[in-house]
């Protein structure tokens, strides 16, 4: 089937999802090539826009993200990658998650989560997004 | 906090996860006004960017989404909104998800979903984005 890359400027968003425990990881771009070197390989590729290039997930960390299952939504425009996640966690300031902040409804943000490890000794360069 | 609405061309992506089961059920954008009208009433609002404007959920069918708790996430240009759906499915097209093919690595479809309800019954015009 045929993506609609082009009402996001030549990316898809890919919602990623631990399999397992049904969690929220994070959020990535994918263009043509990023999404067919997830297939092709089986881990998450991304697509940077403010880098302008692909990027595999894990590439300084280790933490790769493990492709279970991929599913498409109605209008063919949005990813959902469910993955069996590597390591402690795929967030490059140390979480399990990205969505490690609630928002309230006054626009307030806290942090609702623990770290799981010390981003400092993981990333030399890699950024989550 | 401030998001970055500029990343995307004036919105962020809202990814509607379903609280209970924790199943994705689509994804959606907001621009500041969508969020606000979000915060503000607890059911959720999205921008439409093919018809450029406000789209509140659920206002030809009944199916809003009651707003749980709302997650921004590291570099807060993503929202991950945990919600009560109203109604049988999210999706215009009939199903619970807006996620229900699943993509093969060779590219192939697979519906994996049963119905939940007949769309044409319950829409005039409201798409699901």
């Amino acid at each position: 089937m045929e993506l609609d890359f082009q009402k996001t400027g030549g990316v898809v968003p890919a919602i990623i999802q631990d399999r397992r425990t049904g969690e929220v990881l994070m959020l990535g771009f994918m263009n043509a090539e990023a999404l067919a070197q997830t297939q092709r390989n089986g881990e998450v590729v991304f697509f940077s826009r403010s880098r302008n290039k692909l990027w595999k997930k894990g590439e300084t960390s280790g933490h790769v993200l493990k492709v279970l299952e991929m599913r498409v939504d109605c209008d063919a425009d949005t990813l959902l990658v469910q993955v069996d996640p590597v390591g402690p966690g795929v967030c490059h300031e140390g979480y399990g998650s990205c969505f490690f902040r609630q928002l309230d409804p006054e626009g307030r943000v806290r942090i609702i989560a623990e770290r799981t490890f010390a981003p400092e000794k993981v990333y030399a360069k890699e950024k989550s997004q």
